[in-house]
C-alpha cells in the first residue's frame, strides 16, 4: 500500500541533496568563499538541523541525538533557538566530517519517517515537514551556487557537470502588451505549498505595459559591455555606479576575457560565451543599468506575476528544471522562460503584502525580518529544483549580490 | 515697482541661507563629521554653484567668474558636469574662506537678478530658478542637521538657538480609521512647484487601515528603551539587528544617559529629555522596531499621503516651521503634526511612480539615480523651511541614517 | 650501498611532512583561518614547488610535470618567479586534491633523487637541496600551528595528538649573571647549514645582565592576568595597548575561561591549564607587557645567543623535539629550555647583521625583504623539527602575531 | 634686571607658536586631514595643557582655570592623566574658538611666569618648564607639517610662506670613509637639555663604512622614479611593496605630474620641482628602496651619530633653521646637511639604549611606550626650530609615515 505522500516527498528531497553532492571531492565539502556562501557540508547539516529543531525535537520521539554542539554549529539565524555559529566561519567546520554529517542525516531521517508513519501524524506535522523540504530545496540551489562561487577562484576551473550547453543563437524577442487592470497578486493559500511572504492574496492596480517574451541573452549583454556600459555613470543608479568603481566591475561575475572574445565559467566549467543563453550572475545594479541602456526598464513583481500566472503551467511543465542540469539554455520558440533558466530581477523592493503576518514563533523569523534593502526576483533558475517554484514565488537578494543565476527580462511603459 | 515674484523668492531664500549662519563662529563653517554631512561653507558655495552652473553660465550673461577650481570643489554629484571633489574631504576646504564664498554668492546673485529682471526672462528661466531655490532650501535643512551632528562630538555641547523647548507632556494619541479606496497619489503638476519624483500623479489602491493622529514621543520611545528594545532581536529587521550590534546602538543618536535619567542634545544644546516632544534622530531600523514593539507598523507613503492631503492646509498653516526654530514641540490638541516637527519614516522603498521620467540632461541626475535602497520620509521637520514642503513631497534616506530630525507615526491594519 | 647523506636527509624530511598529516581527515587539508596561515594541502604542495622551481626545473632533468597552473598556485611570494596566487585564498584550492598533491610530491621526489644520485651531482646541488629541506621543515612547523589555529574556531576542539602533557608545577627560576663582553654573534658558516640572515658572524658588545634559566610558565602568566595585566595601560607599549583594546584581548590566544579556572586548547585538545608548562601563543606585546609587570625586560637576541651558544648542545640533545609531540612541558632541573618548548621573543627588531648580503637571484627574496617591523624569536618550540634549529637561528614575526608556540624568558640589567 | 633664562626661553618659545600661525585664516586652525595630524588650534591648546597639567596645577599656584572639559579635550595620550578625547576627531573641536584658546594660553603663561619668578623656583621646576618648551617645539614642527598635509588636499594649493626656494643644481656627493671603532653613543647628560630616550650614553661598536656628505636630492630621486622604481618589487621590503600596491604610490607624497615634468607642493605653494634640493616627504619604505636602487643602504643611527657629533657645531651654526623658512635648500659646498634641511631615515628600529629607564610618573609615557615598530630619524628639518635639535636627538616615525620633511643620506659598507 503506497502513498504516504509527505514521506515520499520528504525522502525524495533528502536523497536529492546527497545526489547533488556526487561530483564533489571530500575537500570540496567545506569550501566557503565569502560570508554569504556556505559550504556543502554545512548545507547538508543545517537542513537536517532544521528538521531536528522544528519537527523531531518538539515531538518527543526518541532518536539518535547528535552532539550538543550541532545545535550551535548548524543554526543559521534563528535567534529564538539560541546563538548561531559565526556565518563567515562555516568553512572552518571540518569536524564533524562528511561521513559524520551523513550519519546525522540518517538519524534524523529515521526519526522523521517514524513520525510521518505514526498513527498520530496530523496535518500540522505534515505542513511542518513540507515546509522543511521546501527549505531544503532552497539550500539545494544555494549549495550549487555557493560551490560555483568558490570554484570560480580556482584557476583549475573545475566542472560540476558535463551537461551540454547550447551554442545556438537566441530567437528574436517580442513584446506582449497589456492594458491597466486590477489583478489578484499572491498565493490564495487554497492548494499547494507557499511561503508566508507570498500572501495574503490581494488586489493590485497594474498599469499598462509591454513585457518581453524571453530573457536578455549573453550576446545582447555583450553589446552593452562593448558600448562602454560599465564606464558610463548616466546608465547607473548612484549606488550602483559607486559599486562598479569600488569593485572595478567590468563584466558579469563569471565572464573572462580571452583576447577580444569572452569566455564564461559555469557549472559545466569554462567555455566560450554561449551568446544565445540568458545572461546570469548579474547584480540588481547591472540588470537595472542594462535595462536603461536598452531604453526599457525592469518589470515590477506585480507586472511579472500577471503574465507568469497566466502562462506558468504550460511553460513550467515544458521547460523547467529536471535533474541537476545547471546550465542555462536559449529560449525555444514556445518558451517564454518564466522559469528554469534564470531568476529575474524586478524593480520591486522586497516588502510585506498588505495584511501580512509572519508565522508565530521562531519560524516567524523565516521571511519577515529580511524585508528591507533587498529586491524581489521571480521565476526560477537552471539550478532551482523544479517542484520548488511557482508564479507567486518571491525570491530576494541585496542589490549587489552577483553569485546567483540571476538575469533580467525587459519591460516598458505603454501610454 | 514691485512684484517680480521669482526674484523676490530667490532673494528671500538666498538671504535666509546667510541668516541661518548667524550663530556660527568662523571655525564652525568648515566642520565635517562624516562623509554624509557637509560643512556650512560648502553648502553656501554649492547652492551658489548650482545657480551658476544651471542658470547663469548657460545664459551667456556676463558675470564675475569665480576661480576655475570652484567648478570642481562645489559640484556635489553631477557626473554630467565633470568630476566632483571627494565628498568626504569637503571639510578640508578652508580656502576659499567664508568671506570669499560670500563674495561668490553676491556675484551670482547679481547675475541671477539681472537675468530675472531682463525683458528676455521666460518661463523656463523662472522654473530653473525656482528649482534652484528649492534645492537651496534642502541644503538649509542639511546645513542645520550637519552642524548639529558635528557639534554632537564636542563635549562643550554648543547651542545654536535659545528657542524654548516645551516640557509639557503629550496629549493622548487617537486612531483615524479609513476604508479601502482608490486614491490619486502624487503631484498633479498644475499649480505650484514640485520635484520630478512627486509625479506623475496616478491612481493607487490603498487598503483599509488606522492612522495615528500624532507622532511618537520621546516619552513613549523611552518606554521602548526601558523594555530592552535595543536588546531583543525579535523586534528588529535582520539588517537592523546587525547594525544595532555592530554600532552598539542603545538609544536615539543624541540621547545621553545621566544616571537613571535621559538628556538629549539638540539645536538648543543639551537638556533633560522633553518627553512630550516627538522622538527624532531615528534610523529606519529604530522606527520599524518601535512600531513592531508597539503592536503596530509604519504607514506606507500612500497611506500617509491620503491622510495628509486632506488635512495639510489647515495643519500646515497653523503649525509648520516659521523661522529657524529647530526644536520639535509636542502636538497640540488640534495639530496632527503632518509637518513642522519631524520627518516620518514610511515603509515605502523609494521608487519611481508608474510612468516616471527624469528631467532631460544633467538635472535628470537630481532624483532618479537615488531610487534604490532608500526609504521615503514624509512631512517636514522643525528644521525644514516652511515654504519648502507639501503633502506630495518625498524625502528619502538610507535605513541607517540617523542624523535627521526623523521620527515616526504609527499605523495598523483594519480587517 | 648506503650513505648518500643529502638524499637520506631529503627523503627523511619529505616523509616526515606526510607523517605529520596522519591525524588529518581529508576535509582538514584545505582549512585556512586567516591570511597568515596556510592549509596543509598548500604546505605540502608549496614545499614541493620549491624543489621543482629551484632544483628540478633549472637542472634540465626529465620529470613528470604538473599542470602549468601549479606554478601560480603554489608560489608563496617569489616575485622573481611570477605572480603568486592570492595568499588569503589558499583555502579555496581543493583541486588539485590531496591524492593529486601527493602524486606531485612523488614525481618531484623521483626527480630530486635521480639528480642527487647522478654522477654530475655537485656541492651546489647539495646545498640547494639542503636549503629546500630546511625550508620544508619551517613549513612542517607552520602546518601544525596553522591547523591548530583553524581548529581553535571549532567548538568541537579536535585533538591532533594524544601526547601526554605534564601537570607538574614548575621548578624555581634562577638568574644567571654575566659581565659586559665583546662576543661573536652569528653563524661562522664553517660547518653545518644556516640561513643567510644568521651571518656574517661579527663582534658585538653585550652589556652586563642577568638571564632567567627557564621560560615563564602558564601559572606565572595567570598571575599577571589576575593582577589586571590586560587592563593597565602603563604596562603596555602604546601600540600594544591599542591592540589589546581593539581586539579585546584578555588572555593568551588559546586560553578559555571555565568559571574561575582556565582551560587551554592545544594540539592535545582542550584541557585544564598546565601551570608548570611554558606560556605560549603570546604576541610580542604580551611578552613585553608581562616582562614589565615582572620588573624585568625581554633579552636582546645577542644576550640570548651569548648564553645559548655556550649551553646549547647539552640542552639540545637532552630536551629538544623528537617526533611530533607538540605539547610544551615544564623545565626539568637540568634543562634551561633553550629549545623544544617555545620560541622566545627578544627585544631585537629583525635587521641585517653588519655586512649582510642576500643570496643572488630569486632565492635572495628568502629573508632580506622581511627585515622590517618584525621582532626576532630565538630557540625553537615543541612543534619545531629537532634538526632544524641552532643557537644562531633567527625566527621572526610581527608584534601582533599570536598563533605560534611563542613565549618568553626574563632578563634584567646589572649595574 | 635681566636674565631669568628659563623664563626668557619659555616666553620666546610660546610667542613663536603664535607667530607661526600668522599666515593662517581662522578656518585653517581646525583643519585635520588624518588621525596622525592635528589641527593648529589643538596644538596651541595641547602644549598649554601640558604646562597646566605638569607644571601649574601640581604647584598649587592660583590661576584662571579653563573649563573642566579642556583636560579631556587637550590630553594627547597620557593615560595617567585620564581619558583623552578621540585623536581622529580633534578637527571637530571648533569650540573653544581660536580667541578662547589664545586666552587660555595667556592665563597659563601668567601662571608659569609667576612660578618662574617666585623665590621658591628650584631646579626641578626649571627642568620641567624646559621639557615643556622642547615639547612645544616638537608641536611647532608638527603644526607646520600637519597644516601642509591638510592643504595638500585643497586644489587651491595655498602657500604658507613666500620664502624663496633655490633652483640651483646640487653639488656632487662625496663619500666619507671611516674604520671600525668603539664610540660613545647618546647624550652624556652633563650639559644642556635632552630627552630620556637619548641616554644613557654608552659604548657601541660601529663597523667600517662610507657615509655620503649630503642628502639625496629631488633630481636624483626623480631618476629612481623614471627607472620604474615604484614598479619593481625587488627594490622594496616586502611590507613596503604591499604598501606601494595598496596605496598606489607612484612618487613622493607632494609631487604632482605636469605632463612629462614634475611639480611639488610645499609650504611655499606649488612649484616646478627644485631638483637640487633634498627629496622630502618620503616614507621609510621609499628611502630604503631608493638606497637599494642606488647600490647603497641607509645608515644606522650609530653610524650617523658618529659623523654628526664631530661636525655638528660648525654645520649647525652655519646652516640650521632660522625663522620659519620651511623650504629645503640644496647643500652648499661646506654644508653636509646634518640639520636644517630634512630628517634622515636610519635603518635603526627605535629601541631603548642599554640601561634605559623612563622618567618616573606620568611623564614616563613621553617616549618609552613608543619604542616598537618605528624607525629612528636623525638630524632636523627646515621646519624644525633651530634650538631644538642636537647630534644625539632621536626622532621616530612608523615606516609608512610620509608627511614629514623626511629624506635620506646614503651609506655603504667598506670591507
Amino acid at each position: 500500500m503506497s502513498s504516504n505522500e509527505p514521506l515520499d516527498r520528504y525522502l525524495r528531497v533528502r536523497r536529492r541533496s546527497l545526489a547533488l553532492c556526487a561530483p564533489l571531492e571530500r575537500e570540496d565539502y567545506t569550501l566557503q568563499s565569502m560570508p554569504d556562501a556556505s559550504p556543502a557540508l554545512w548545507h547538508l547539516a543545517h537542513t537536517t538541523w532544521f528538521f531536528e529543531t522544528f519537527v523531531v525535537a518538539p515531538s518527543g520521539v526518541r532518536y539518535e541525538k547528535p552532539p550538543e554542539v550541532f545545535r550551535h554549529l548548524f543554526n543559521s539565524y534563528y535567534n529564538g533557538v539560541g546563538d548561531a555559529y559565526a556565518r563567515d566561519r562555516r568553512g572552518l567546520i571540518t569536524r564533524p566530517t562528511v561521513p559524520e554529517v551523513i550519519a546525522y542525516r540518517e538519524h534524523i531521517d529515521d526519526a522523521v519517517a517514524s513520525l510521518l508513519t505514526s498513527p498520530d501524524a496530523d496535518a500540522s506535522l505534515g505542513a511542518l515537514v513540507l515546509l522543511g523540504t521546501h527549505h531544503e530545496e532552497q539550500h539545494q540551489e544555494l549549495l550549487l551556487t555557493d560551490l560555483l562561487h568558490a570554484w570560480s577562484f580556482n584557476p583549475v576551473a573545475p566542472a560540476y557537470t558535463d551537461e551540454a550547453r547550447s551554442m545556438e543563437p537566441a530567437r528574436p524577442q517580442r513584446w506582449r502588451e497589456v492594458d491597466e487592470a486590477i489583478v489578484v497578486i499572491g498565493h490564495r493559500g487554497d492548494e499547494g505549498f507557499c511561503f508566508d511572504n507570498e500572501g495574503p492574496a490581494h488586489r493590485a492596480l497594474v498599469p499598462a505595459h509591454a513585457m518581453a517574451d524571453r530573457l536578455v541573452t549573453n550576446g545582447e549583454y555583450a553589446a552593452f559591455v562593448a558600448d562602454d556600459g560599465y564606464r558610463r555613470p548616466e546608465l547607473w543608479l548612484s549606488e550602483g555606479w559607486a559599486t562598479v568603481q569600488r569593485e572595478q566591475w567590468q563584466h558579469p561575475l563569471y565572464w573572462r576575457r580571452a583576447g577580444s572574445d569572452w569566455r564564461r565559467f559555469g557549472l559545466d566549467g569554462e567555455h566560450a560565451l554561449d551568446v544565445g543563453a540568458p545572461v546570469t550572475q548579474l547584480s540588481y545594479f547591472e540588470a537595472d543599468a542594462y535595462a536603461r541602456w536598452a531604453g526599457a526598464r525592469l518589470p515590477t513583481e506585480f507586472e511579472w506575476e500577471r503574465h507568469a500566472s497566466a502562462e506558468w503551467d504550460a511553460a513550467g511543465d515544458a521547460h523547467c528544471w529536471e535533474g541537476a542540469h545547471g546550465v542555462p539554455k536559449p529560449a525555444s520558440e514556445q518558451d517564454a522562460q518564466w522559469c528554469g533558466a534564470a531568476w529575474e530581477w524586478t524593480s520591486s523592493s522586497y516588502a510585506a503584502y498588505p495584511g501580512y503576518r509572519p508565522v508565530e514563533g521562531t519560524l516567524g523569523e523565516y521571511n519577515g525580518k529580511f524585508m528591507c534593502n533587498q529586491y524581489v526576483l521571480r521565476g526560477g533558475s537552471c539550478a532551482t529544483p523544479r517542484d520548488h517554484v511557482r508564479a507567486t514565488y518571491r525570491n530576494f537578494f541585496p542589490t549587489d549580490a552577483r553569485w546567483q543565476f540571476a538575469g533580467l527580462r525587459l519591460c516598458r511603459d505603454l501610454r
